[in-house]
């Protein structure tokens, strides 16, 4: 691809910092700019150094910008496109990375200029992290971003965008929105959704104690725990915007959970084991794929070093976690038996 | 602990081999004698080496051995101390590693003779790998084996037997058979279970193709695949052997759910934000007692390699993997939309 002049990312969390440092991986911008409306994410931004301009204001940010994506939660985007609308340049491409593609053509759409190439996107990728310190470079390194351009999106600005995701380390494929929405609701959206649901029921259970569900957490729950940890924000905001998928596939999921519940209760071994082995042979195929391995956007997150003034140009991409990850708000009460 | 003369092991899995090789690690045993009814497993363990005797009769595995552990699946516990139980020599330990404990109790119990201390324990570790090949050392380092004592065990024993886990690397707890199955149900059973499920609801969808799961797995599905992969046989019996308590754990996990789906349709976001926050705490207090670090229990296995006869004493333990785990017996077909 064509290196652009400019690339502004709105929201500076997970994959805001990790697209401003991939970008900057690929040399693919002359330009850097960011935004976030918290002016704390914004010091934080300015002291990892992963962006070569900081905005208070998000009009200045997307200011002749060739590309411009959001990065904060969808619940935002209606309020962020009706103030840079005026501001855009003509023939820029306005992106996103939203987790829901219909619900951000109805928000952004109506604002967005007809000089303007609105192309909704989604990398399909992430950590349990958040925050500007949880980005790194190689987020996107074999992962599938999707794009879902709108009626009329021109098809020279759709290769571009997919160039750009290329570049930055992705597969690219494009679907329409209303099936991106379906397919995530099933391999993303549900899955949060029971993640977070059974360790609110783990929580809240009477006879067993929390300090003995964390100690055992070791044997499965664990690995919910670890998806239930996700930025609370975001999810509350796919919820709310991919309803009606996630309410479909919700049912599908109720209705087999039901038959499984009455195999354990009459139990029906065979009913049981020829589920087991079914889902056992998704899994290879998910391995066989490349789509799971030990560290796969496990990555906790890599910190950024700017290059050195005596010229050096590399940064110190792969080194060692330096700081925690940020700590979340509470710590969980011992709960008597 | 003092070392052992014998120790057999009943099944040479995942478990069983790993404890054969934490065993030979820890130099815990004169003799590490193991069975298994497939004479192909026995065969495999044969060039694999971690047993100094195999034998295809049960019953001359555990002769003479001062600790017997089962580490069958749960369903074949009874037919197994029915027939090793006159050969049990005076004083020995008989344990095993099952995932379920009173069902183990009502099992076995009947069979042991006085003369000998029946101990059942559940080690809380595992990976999503089956078979002899899966095993490796390291596997309960830093983990929790959980000793569920029955009436009048020998204080003596119990302490030895919780040695001999401390020993293979082990941080051990004792508690009441019914109190463990209710922990193991909603920090294991249940997660397996809804685990299986939603990978099963995934499969059997008519609007989303197989291969797009799997393409766009890593947006959380893929944690639950990697659950679903477990034995069947063995998360079989685990369902058929603590019924009442995965019932139990089932249905507050259903009245939870219902409430999140009506949040969800009723666009509650304060519900679900509260939700996702509080969960998010659990993860942390994970992580900060270390029972999730990235490869936690995670290694794929490793292969043991016997020590040459030169004499050289170590055998390569933390040689890279050399061989895929083994086939499932299918891979998932691709569903027409």
């Amino acid at each position: 691809m064509d290196r652009l002049k400019k690339i502004a990312i709105i929201g500076l969390g997970l994959i805001g910092s990790s697209i401003a440092h991939a970008t900057r991986r690929g040399k693919l911008a002359a330009e850097i700019a960011g935004h976030d409306a918290s002016t704390d994410v914004v010091e934080r931004a300015r002291v990892l150094g992963f962006c070569d301009s900081l905005h208070d204001d998000v009009a200045g940010a997307v200011k002749n910008a060739d590309l411009v994506i959001l990065c904060t939660p969808v619940g935002a985007y209606k309020s962020i496109a009706r103030e840079i609308a005026p501001q855009l340049k003509r023939g820029a491409i306005l992106s996103d990375v939203g987790s829901v593609k219909s619900a951000v053509i109805r928000d952004v759409g109506p604002f967005v200029p007809k000089t303007v190439n609105f192309i909704p996107a989604h990398p399909v990728a992430g950590t349990e992290f958040s925050g500007p310190e949880a980005g790194f470079a190689s987020l996107f390194d074999g992962r599938w971003t999707i794009l879902t351009p709108v009626k009329g999106s021109d098809p020279g600005a759709v290769q571009r965008l997919k160039s750009f995701w290329q570049a930055l380390g992705s597969q690219v494929d494009v679907m329409n929105a209303g099936h991106h929405d379906l397919v995530l609701a099933i391999t993303s959206h549900l899955p949060h959704l029971i993640a977070y649901n059974i360790v609110g029921t783990a929580h809240d259970l009477e006879k067993v104690t929390e300090g003995e569900v964390i100690k055992y957490s070791a044997s499965g729950f664990r690995d919910f725990t670890r998806i239930a940890a996700s930025d609370p924000t975001m999810w509350r905001d796919v919820f709310l915007n991919n309803r009606d998928a996630v309410l479909e596939v919700l049912g599908r999921f109720n209705e087999d959970l039901s038959q499984l519940q009455r195999a354990v209760r009459n139990g029906d071994g065979k009913t049981l084991f020829d589920l087991f082995t079914r889902t056992r042979a998704v899994r290879r195929a998910i391995v066989d794929i490349g789509q799971d391995t030990p560290s796969f956007g496990r990555l906790p997150f890599q910190v950024y070093v700017p290059p050195k003034k005596d010229g050096a140009k590399k940064g110190k991409k792969n080194a060692a976690p330096k700081k925690s990850p940020p700590k979340t708000r509470a710590k969980p009460k011992r709960r008597a038996k």
